[in-house]
């Protein structure tokens, strides 16, 4: 991880105009941070599939970070509703195994149903849309602002998504308050509750709450060429129950996607990882019915050709096919390893380049009980960790020395450390696994204890004449620690038997 | 389009450092509209020779795009004397034709004077200064933060500019109010009267508004090595009575620009534009009177020799020779165009590079009687909508699914849609023209109907089951609509009659 | 510098993502300044090494400009301890000589001591840390957001180092107070008595203010696998006196570093200083001790090696290896000199490229008596201009033409002139020299008098036009002054006579 965080900090320079911090600062005193909590959602909001459990982001902690934070249950054949953000979102898939699509606009329709359809209704009616892809446990997602995302679950596990928005990002130029522009439905979007002065609610005359609910009717008409009746389901009316933002799908959806490889997914060896990564960047245009293999072939050969043409004015392919996910949960190749002490990997806009247009990166680590992650802090991010598994003793440090947090961080729960805050932590339990969100595409961390640490790097004499005291003291801060990021228990065990 | 779209997006993914919009954020809540309106000005400041309105800015839609809007008429031979801007313009001219300069700190003077000069007074004196420009009606101008800037209208038409101040730039160091730093004058500058608090007005001694008037006289004596009458005019005292920021020229302006193609400009095809274009890359350094034409060609071949050797460095053909202008009105090759329903042109960076360093760009549309612009939303861009020509109805969508505005937009009012926003329009005028000016140098629109649309992006299964209808409903709401952008009245009166 | 000017505008437009302006505004209003005052440091921190002075950044006008202010003093043997920021820094050295380091995280410990120790204590240890740099009077030293930083005076001369914090800069993801956070000591931050509301320091258990201060004793004892006794040190518990911020260190330091041209440091001659950069370039990596000048060429080969193949990759040799630092003080190759007027040196990021990351820049000037610097703007940036030596005359002008300072700036005072107020300046002493600090990494500005002046630039008939005069006056105008930018006393007392 030095070398990676040497690699970051000098591509960062060399590409320069990219290693700027883009994010706006908080309002004054926003970060004059006292206490920090470990929190858990304080609202709860459920749909006929799943549930969406938020985050006040009006929280003093969130405030100073200036992100928001929500965590979605899709039970099984459950769809999210697509809607879109007015910040960019990355989301860590804590559990479960799906499919998720993001409508770029402009880009082309790339998934197409075959020639002979086999739906009854609609023999001449060949679907196409953007492409779709298959999301795994450990995957963050990246959503940038104003891309419409949807997901469902295919699978018996449910799945949970933790979504990290980044509302202080440049790329919203509207307020702080996150906003979800829902393209159906009549739920109301998760974050409403918690804006002030909101109060214009009672005044409105439609039953809807999506973004075609407040259009007149004869608009939808004419801009969709439909009836009435299409135009009440668009905007929300009539609609039977409250479904609320993630439905149930019966008897499935059915999805065009490449088959065979579908299974592998959910076992997630690292060779497995490469293919999904290879697949990704090859356009194919599959449906997922097992019984037409041949056809597939046939197409997947014609349409490459397509696609190489498409790629002939070095365009298309890239925002259309970017790859908006990779894996960083329990990895057989983690950026950082001990096999006494645990293991980290990260995310940054050099492995997924679309984060650079997010300017948000991730970190995913594993604790072994007692072990311990150094003291450090974070060079050019705020950072949000959400603890999924287990349960640690964190201790956060401000500019003046003080303790703002010193407490357990257990599993469910968020804490904010805001950039160049000191911290670290203790794993409670066998294991204690987490994913840390931090708003910068290259956040770098300044480990403080342990090899190659800030300590280490100073001078001898420094170091001796900074803590004031002798030179074979400042040695042993220098040395005494052989390692860089993780301490193994044993370590500690063998100081506490000292 | 969709293709230009295409296109905008991935080129912003490849130049990625590119793509991140750079504006502010606005104060918290500021974003929560529940009315938007469509504003006039408010205000209207008279000059000798034209006059300038402006809107409110701390119009609670203007806060929250974190602009400011103005408009500026001037009469023949008028000019708006030199002023900057503590952020980015963007001005759209609405009528009339004339020239414009810009003063570049460091870049060379590049008209001068031919060697003989016919002017009686100062006959060994020969003028130089940096280029000047020819604008007409249609016209983006893009001016920078901080550069000088004046326009002159040489014609019998009225000139009317309108002028969008993007405060939310970052180029902007100031705080969110509009300034403008004038040369010249005792004019108050037109944004003054909207700060709060400001009272400091009374105390002052100085007769002058302008950045001249609040020097010493002795400093500028020495500054200038002038007499102290000439300082009394720098400084804006003493003149004769007040004439404003739009001064009338006695005789009209003679300015150094190339002879012959100027007539053209007026009729605005195509194939005149392009040379418009050429002309503007190659530097031309001509006198705009007709008697010198043979003199002209001379110079002009031996500047252009002149001006490939500065070339040879790579630099000075940059900011220096630099397009600050493109037409958009109503013009002969539209980006999308639909005989029926109207026409919509846009300009981005990629056509006018310096918006890249504004991070504004535009849009001009053109609708028929009943035609409409399907419901479309801005992904990284406020838009603010200035009504040229008719009327149109026009809705906007928030968040929440509420209607911010449902109502006619007419000639001369100004309408904003934040980022992220619903809005549809119907024109009520055999032609409706509008600008619409975007805070991002890549605006990006995503439309909700048609094809290509969201809607149409997304899977079969997914739209039936987002909006819990039938298969053959959701392939209607995908594929009933053929239209891309804008639907033409047959269709809705079509719809009308079944 | 017109052709440096045009320079930096023309690159910048090459660039393109890196002109923008990247800071953040002020809050509304708060650049709404009618009156500025020249400000002495209020705050003044003693040492036992030295004293820091502070201004308040609470200052309405440091407010507008976003940033911080202090200055440190450093007796012989005096060590700044090691702390980092959470904004960039740009440090002026207004006086002395020393040693300063900074510590990347991730960039190899290149200085290492020899194999041969003869040090009694740690016969087997050899120390090794990161790049040791010297810095000399008239020094810009750059430290990035997060960085840690430590200097120390070896002379006997005391060190003043001026040091601008640029809290405005995106890169800093907390609220506007600038903050330290020390790595030693328990010395109160010198920026915490500016906080509002602060009051949470009485409950504070701990008796420290270092960022470990807030660690419990058994996470520092088994993060650094050292004792109790060790770990107090470490929280600047028992710190036998209240030491403070800068340190006496007894003895002196012994430093690794190249051992014979430090001498010529001093002198600041062109050739030196050219060395000074060459030897930057390349890594060196020897002690400081005259007698091992035979070992130190040996190992200078070898390494010198190993950093080629360090450079293989095209990775750690930029951050790792950037240049921090550039000298401006009275300089034998200013960009601007006038034998009878003065000189004035810049740095941007294109003499010093970490700028860029930093988006800061500074400017040093030195003026005869009664010579001038006529009046202009900041196209893109705040200008905080601190007087080293002397006393000048300025005046600064707001947008409504208003006088917002006219007074003297004298030796140790600071004045902010913010984006595009017009400034001027005239030497009341033989020499006034002074120290500019710029929010942007390539500062521009447009001068309004004098040989290609805006008003210069402008052509003769838009002069005359906008100054309602004749255009054998406007001509005057234009040309009159043939200085660009500072006017010779001469030119001011031949007036003066007149």
């Amino acid at each position: 991880m030095a070398k990676l965080l040497a690699l970051s900090l000098s591509f960062c320079f060399l590409l320069f105009s990219s290693c700027f911090a883009l994010r706006e600062q908080s309002q004054q005193n926003e970060c004059q941070l006292e206490r920090i909590n470990a929190l858990e959602p304080d609202n709860r909001i459920e749909s006929e599939g799943g549930l969406i459990e938020t985050w006040n982001p009006n929280n003093r902690q969130f405030r100073c970070a200036r992100v928001a934070l929500s965590r979605a249950t899709l039970q099984r054949n459950a769809l999210r509703r697509p809607y879109y953000s007015n910040a960019p979102q990355e989301i860590y898939i804590q559990q479960g195994n799906g499919y998720f699509g993001m409508v770029f606009p402009g880009c082309p329709e790339t998934h197409e149903e075959p020639q002979q359809s086999e739906q009854g209704e609609g023999r001449r009616y060949r679907d196409s849309h953007q492409k779709v892809n298959r999301f795994r446990e450990g995957d963050i997602i990246a959503v940038p602002t104003g891309i419409a995302f949807w997901m469902y679950n295919d699978q018996d596990t449910p799945v949970i998504a933790i979504s990290l928005t980044d509302t202080g990002s440049s790329n919203n130029q509207l307020d702080q308050m996150p906003r979800r522009f829902y393209l159906a439905g009549n739920q109301e979007q998760e974050f409403l509750r918690y804006q002030h002065q909101q109060g214009g609610k009672q005044e409105q005359d439609n039953d809807g709450n999506n973004i075609f609910s407040g259009f007149k009717r004869d608009f939808l008409e004419d801009a969709f060429n439909v009836n009435r009746h299409i135009v009440d389901r668009l905007q929300g009316r009539n609609e039977d129950e409250e479904k609320g933002a993630i439905v149930k799908v019966k008897g499935g959806l059915s999805i065009i996607a490449p088959p065979e490889r579908q299974a592998r997914h959910e076992r997630g060896s690292r060779q497995e990882e490469d293919e999904d990564e290879k697949e990704e960047r090859q356009p194919s245009h599959h449906k997922s019915r097992r019984d037409e293999d041949e056809d597939d072939k046939e197409k997947r050969h014609s349409q490459k050709g397509q696609s190489r043409r498409q790629g002939d004015n070095g365009l298309e392919e890239t925002v259309c096919t970017a790859k908006l996910r990779a894996n960083i949960g329990s990895s057989p190749s983690p950026d950082i390893y001990n096999p006494q002490a645990g293991r980290i990997k990260t995310v940054t806009s050099l492995d997924l380049p679309v984060l650079r247009w997010l300017k948000l990166s991730a970190e995913h680590g594993s604790l072994h009980k007692n072990a311990m992650f150094v003291p450090h802090y974070n060079l050019n991010a705020n950072s949000v960790i959400y603890a999924l598994k287990g349960r640690a003793r964190l201790q956060v440090v401000n500019c003046n020395g003080n303790t703002v947090f010193d407490g357990e961080l257990e599993a469910g729960r968020a804490l904010t450390v805001p950039q160049n805050y000191a911290v670290a932590a203790k794993s409670l339990s066998e294991r204690f696994t987490y994913v840390a969100f931090k708003t910068d595409d290259r956040a770098s961390i300044a480990r403080l204890a342990g090899t190659s640490s800030v300590i280490d790097d100073l001078p001898l004499d420094v170091v001796a004449a900074t803590f004031n005291m002798q030179r074979n003291e400042a040695r042993q801060l220098k040395s005494n620690n052989p390692f860089k990021f993780l301490v193994p228990p044993r370590q500690s065990e063998m100081r506490a038997s000292a």
